[in-house]
């Protein structure tokens, strides 16, 4: 796109709000991995520091001045008849970019930075000593700050979607409860005769694995896929994450338990899904939204593709075999693929989310989803979330947890204020089931290509329908234009049946 | 100190501005430990944002608004009788700092980083083909943009005043010179000696010593020192280097090479004696100068402190040897102290500063400085640096540089524009050992605590008499109070004949 003159104040204005947000991120990325422990409150006034500068930049009157020539602030209407694809979509973005900043008053980001610090504090030790008490205080204080956020953000018939819309632009409630009712039903259907049908005999994978070994062989993967370690990195922490600083700087973490090769494995694919993303993002943009994931949704569902759909596959592991008898060959080298394809894919309720299989994981986020309206409506008080959770994992997964820690104290995302996140992560696996399909169809032969660890077709075809987008188009065009359907639970209702009807004889 | 509220808003500011470099120094320790390397470019421009950012704050009317009615900015008179010393302090530092920040427009400050990060660029490059071509013209714009800096600062007699200033505030060239003279006569003098005696007979320690082996062996020295990991930490780069982002988040590197154990642990001796400086710094007052390293000058002297004077030492080496012993006991179980102390303390000119021993090191610093302080004035031209490089070394250390990478390209210091920074080396070294004697007087037994590995004794008398300082003091009057003399040349006379006679018998 040809940088006109007229709006490289936009664009100087946009980079420097990218490039804070680049360091805001390396500083979270290196609280997660590197941070001595003692410098925790250094740390956070350094980031409530940068959240400050970020929010400045992206509510300054220059932005609203530079910006209204070329688009109706209120309208959202183009003021010019001219412009590219590309040029209607910054403006789209930008316009949408200050609206949210300038509906919150700075003194309101500030509260709510350090409200939530506060209140993610509290969690951490709650979750610890398994005492949801120690944490409620805190969660009203979340929550009344999260009705007000919705409040500045306005919203027309529920308060929820203006906090849905932070993570999935323009999704409101009234069109994800029909989707995800179809979803519970399919899920529970799905459960329930999985756990009626005799499971197949399993082999076992036994023996220590040592954490440099299994790191490596992370890095090895992360390669494979098109990861190299000049643009990217792999290190530790105690919840895998990743976050992309620019499209030449990608940092994955992952955790592991010397016990099990597994775990590491599937959160280096997951968090490796992120990072093929935003390493793929146009970097000619970087700078502006042309250059960002375009919603939380769609970025899961290029994890969930990963972690799951491609690495829970047969093909997959037919590959990975290999790959797991040259670092482990005492453990992996008596085990078939197909063994080991049974063994990765058992289904079994559980009671924590990340630990979850492919098939109950979506139930954990329904819960989730119910709970969080309830309680943003104040149908749901704090106090009676403990026994409202059990009750829901007891109808939706038939198990009761034993204490708050492995039921509602589980998750960061409310402590966080992250009310409305939840949500995007069974979009990601809805969207990741119709990609597949689509992929499916246009590469006959990836099975054959993923069994002898060529990826290329597969991350071809994600950079050219998705990656290189950014924001190019809202992200229900983009999935109409990548899979050919809307956003819709059919895909993946195929995909899961005709995998499972399979492994449990169904 | 009470915080007074009229000072409230320059607080707020000076910990903006100390935040902000917080973030800066975590940045730059990122790009030379972890940082992919494609990312170099994305890494400038958050860099150089950052550093713009600094220069607003620090530059900014509101600073000079708020300053006036405490202390006159044109003269440094204040304004009011009653502040106390920590006050008088703070508003002398915040005013040398607004006023450093004010005479440079940003438009300088701009140019300036990025014609350094350029001519880094080609001096990497030249250093690696040992072409000083490559190097020259970047070199003579940042010589033009250097005298352009001392112009904008301003000096009374001599333009490199100005750029001394900015390392060792208050010294001037004309104070310097006899120092450095006297200093050149004593080594020049020490090394003829040395060079015409005969060598004691010496051991070889020979073999592989695994880099994580090394590693750890420095981090439980730094553990000894008082440098827990829960506020510091020691990874790896090409350069050792430290930096002090909090008092409770240092950040030290070290360099390893597997064929030698000792390279490794004289850096990690260096490095942590800046970081015990930046760790012990009053960190209640963080954010203001008051939590602040004094100078370049009494930063190095804590370092060489701890490299040289007490790393060097004979009781140093009773502990050290039991130490290495246990991680690598074939090396270093048939080797006596005294055979060790011989081996790490043997002097002979060499072509490289950071490799020189510790007579022979002073001298590297006087060549750089008759040598800069010409360039400053134009006495001597680039195209003639190499030429002048080489005359001078056949002059101080007998020395004939086969080729300009190990003759005038080795250091960085001229291509990052840092005229004015290498006497501060020097200096370091004097007034190590000005501490060193009065340490020997007030501590007494302190050879014995060593031997045991028992710093605490050393580390607490640095801690009252330099660390919790900070700025308190203006350089001169700290070292005044710490040693009872002014800065000279004596006590590092004394310290160096001293041991230097007893191991070449001179």
């Amino acid at each position: 796109m040809k940088k006109r003159s007229p709006f490289s104040r936009l664009y100087k204005l946009s980079k420097e709000a990218s490039l804070l947000s680049g360091i805001h991120a390396l500083l979270e990325w290196d609280q997660e991995t590197f941070l001595p422990s003692e410098a925790i409150t250094p740390r956070s006034e350094q980031l409530s520091l940068l959240a400050r500068l970020i929010h400045e930049k992206r509510a300054s009157r220059s932005y609203g001045k530079y910006l209204s020539p070329w688009i109706d602030l209120t309208s959202g209407e183009l003021q010019r008849h001219d412009l590219t694809q590309e040029e209607k979509a910054l403006l789209r973005e930008w316009r949408r970019d200050y609206l949210l900043a300038t509906k919150l008053p700075s003194s309101f980001v500030e509260e709510f930075a350090w409200t939530t610090s506060a209140s993610i504090h509290a969690w951490t030790e709650a979750k610890q000593t398994s005492n949801f008490s120690l944490f409620a205080p805190h969660l009203q204080k979340v929550i009344d700050l999260c009705r007000k956020k919705a409040d500045f953000l306005g919203y027309q018939e529920h308060a929820y979607d203006a906090l849905l819309d932070l993570y999935e632009p323009g999704l409101t409630l009234s069109s994800l409860r029909p989707l995800f009712f179809s979803m519970k039903e399919l899920l529970m259907n799905l459960v329930q005769k999985i756990v009626k049908a005799s499971p197949p005999t399993l082999s076992k994978i036994e023996g220590i694995f040592p954490s440099a070994a299994q790191q490596k062989l992370g890095q090895e993967l992360l390669v494979t896929l098109g990861l190299p370690s000049s643009a990217s990195r792999l290190d530790l922490s105690s919840h895998p994450f990743c976050t992309g600083i620019h499209p030449l700087d990608i940092r994955m973490t992952t955790r592991i338990h010397e016990d099990n090769p597994f775990s590491s494995l599937f959160s280096v694919l997951h968090e490796g899904g992120h990072a093929l993303y935003h390493r793929n993002l146009p970097k000619e943009h970087y700078g502006t939204p042309l250059c960002e994931a375009v919603s939380y949704g769609i970025d899961e569902s290029q994890s969930r593709f990963f972690e799951t759909i491609l690495g829970k596959s047969l093909p997959f592991w037919h590959f990975m075999r290999s790959k797991l008898q040259t670092f482990f060959p005492e453990q992996f080298s008596s085990i078939s693929t197909e063994e080991l394809y049974l063994l990765i894919n058992q289904v079994e309720p559980t009671f924590i989310r990340v630990e979850a299989d492919e098939v109950t994981y979506g139930l954990h986020i329904l819960l989730r989803f119910e709970l969080e309206v309830a309680i943003l409506e104040g149908s749901l008080q704090v106090s009676e979330i403990p026994d409202a959770w059990n009750e829901q994992m007891q109808k939706l997964l038939g198990l009761l947890p034993k204490n708050d820690r492995e039921g509602c104290l589980q998750d960061i995302h409310w402590a966080m204020g992250g009310f409305g996140y939840f949500p995007t992560y069974a979009l990601g696996n809805l969207l990741a089931a119709q990609l597949f399909t689509r992929i499916e169809q246009q590469i006959p032969l990836w099975g054959q290509q993923v069994e002898n660890g060529n990826f290329s077709a597969i991350t071809s075809w994600l950079h050219a329908n998705i990656h290189q987008h950014g924001k190019t188009y809202e992200a229900k065009d983009l999935i109409l234009r990548a899979t050919g359907e809307p956003l819709g639970v059919t895909a993946y209702k195929n995909y899961l049946e005709n995998k499972y009807k399979k492994i449990y004889a169904l």
